[in-house]
C-alpha cells in the first residue's frame, strides 16, 4: 500500500496516539500544519519538548505547578480552614475562574475508576490524610493547631469538588469513609439544574436531586 | 484569573490553534503528554520540528513526496493514459488502498469553495491542464503523441475523483468545463448505496442517484 513520505507518516502517528485523536483526525492535523511557516512548527516543537522542564508537582495541594509551594498553596491571604478536593487541575482551574472560593485546594490526580484500574493508592489520597493529621510545626517543633493561614491542621471544611458521574461519586463515597473520623465538616458539591437549562429535557436524576436539594428563597 | 504554568499553557495554546480542537480537548491532550515520558515528547517534538524538511511537491502530479517526481509519477509500469483528478493526498492514499487503480492521479490541493475563498487559481487546475498539453519530448525535442507509460500528452480518460459533496461538485462542473475541449473521455466515481448501509435510512439523493446508476447483473 503507498503511504504519505515517511516524515509526515512519522508525525500522523504521533498524533494518532494522543486520546480521541484517530488516524484521519491525525491526517488532517498533519495537513493542516504543513501549511503553516516553519516558525509555527518550530515553536510547537519547542513547546512540545520543554513542557515538562519546568514542571513539579506542589509538595502541599499536589497540583502541577513550577514551584512547590504552589502561588496557592504559598498565599496566606486564602483561607485555609478550607480545602476545596479536586480530580484533576483542569478541575482547579474551573472553580478558580469562578472567582467565587478562597480557599485552598487538593489534586488527586484523577478519580477512582475500577474499570480503568485506577485504585486509591494511586490517588493523592494519602497525601491529603497527610495534611489533616500534621499541622504547622511551632518554634518548639510542636505540631500546632489549626490557624487561619497555616499549610496543615485539621480545616473546618473538605468540599468535595467532584464531578457527579459514576468516577466521581465512587470517589466521594471513598473519600467521606476515610474523612469521616476527622472531626470536620465534610461537603459536596450541589446538583440540581445547570444555569440556561430547560426544565422539560432534564433528565430524571437531575430533577430529583433538584427536588431534593430545593432552598428556601 | 489563576492559569496554568506558562509552560503548560504555551503547550495548550499551541494545541488550540489546530481545526476543531478547543479548549477543553487542548487542555486533555497536554495533560495527557505529561504522563508521558520526556522521551517521548522529545521524538513528537523531532517529528514536529522536521515534517517539512524533506517535503517537497511532485512537479507532475502536484502531490507532496520527498522527491519530485513522486514514486508513483516515476513508476513507468502504471498506465498513464489515465488520469485521476483529486483533491488532496489523503484522498489518493484512500483510492491507493483500494488496489483497483493502476493509472496516475493529479492532486489540486482542494476543492473549489467560494465561501473559503478558494478560487481556481489558488488550486492546482494550470498544471493539470500543462499536463494534458504537452507530451513527453522526443529526441529531436518535439512533443511526441500519447504514449503508455509517458508522462504527458493527452490521456484516453480523465477520473474525477472527488467528493460528492457541495464543493466537490462545483470543482467537478468547472474542471469538466475545462476540460471538455480535449478529446477525452471524462469520468466522474460511482454515486450510490455505501456498502453495508441499509436502504431504508438512506437519504433521497443518494437513493435517487444509485436508482439513475443501476447496472445490469
Amino acid at each position: 500500500m503507498t503511504k504519505f513520505p515517511s516524515s509526515i507518516q512519522n508525525l500522523i502517528d504521533q498524533f494518532n496516539k494522543l486520546p480521541g485523536i484517530g488516524q484521519k483526525t491525525a491526517e488532517k492535523l498533519v495537513f493542516y500544519l504543513l501549511k503553516q511557516p516553519k516558525t509555527e512548527l518550530a515553536a510547537f516543537a519547542e513547546a512540545l519538548a520543554h513542557v515538562k522542564d519546568k514542571i513539579t508537582y506542589c509538595a502541599i495541594c499536589q497540583n502541577i505547578a513550577e514551584k512547590s509551594p504552589c502561588p496557592i498553596c504559598a498565599d496566606t491571604k486564602r483561607d485555609s480552614s478550607t480545602i476545596c478536593v479536586v480530580a484533576l487541575p483542569q478541575d482547579m482551574i474551573a472553580i478558580e475562574s469562578t472567582g467565587d472560593y478562597q480557599g485552598k485546594y487538593h489534586v488527586l490526580g484523577g478519580n477512582l475508576n475500577t474499570l480503568d484500574g485506577i485504585t486509591p493508592e494511586q490517588l493523592k489520597i494519602k497525601e491529603l490524610v497527610g495534611r489533616l493529621a500534621s499541622g504547622p510545626l511551632n518554634k518548639e517543633g510542636e505540631i500546632t493547631p489549626f490557624t487561619k493561614g497555616g499549610s496543615g491542621g485539621i480545616p473546618k471544611e473538605i468540599i468535595l469538588g467532584l464531578s457527579p458521574d459514576l468516577e466521581g461519586e465512587t470517589t466521594i463515597l471513598y473519600l467521606t469513609k476515610i474523612l469521616k473520623p476527622y472531626k470536620m465538616k465534610i461537603t459536596r458539591l450541589a446538583r440540581g439544574l445547570p444555569m440556561g437549562s430547560d426544565l422539560e429535557y432534564a433528565d430524571e436524576a437531575t430533577l430529583s436531586n433538584a427536588l431534593k436539594g430545593r432552598r428556601e428563597i
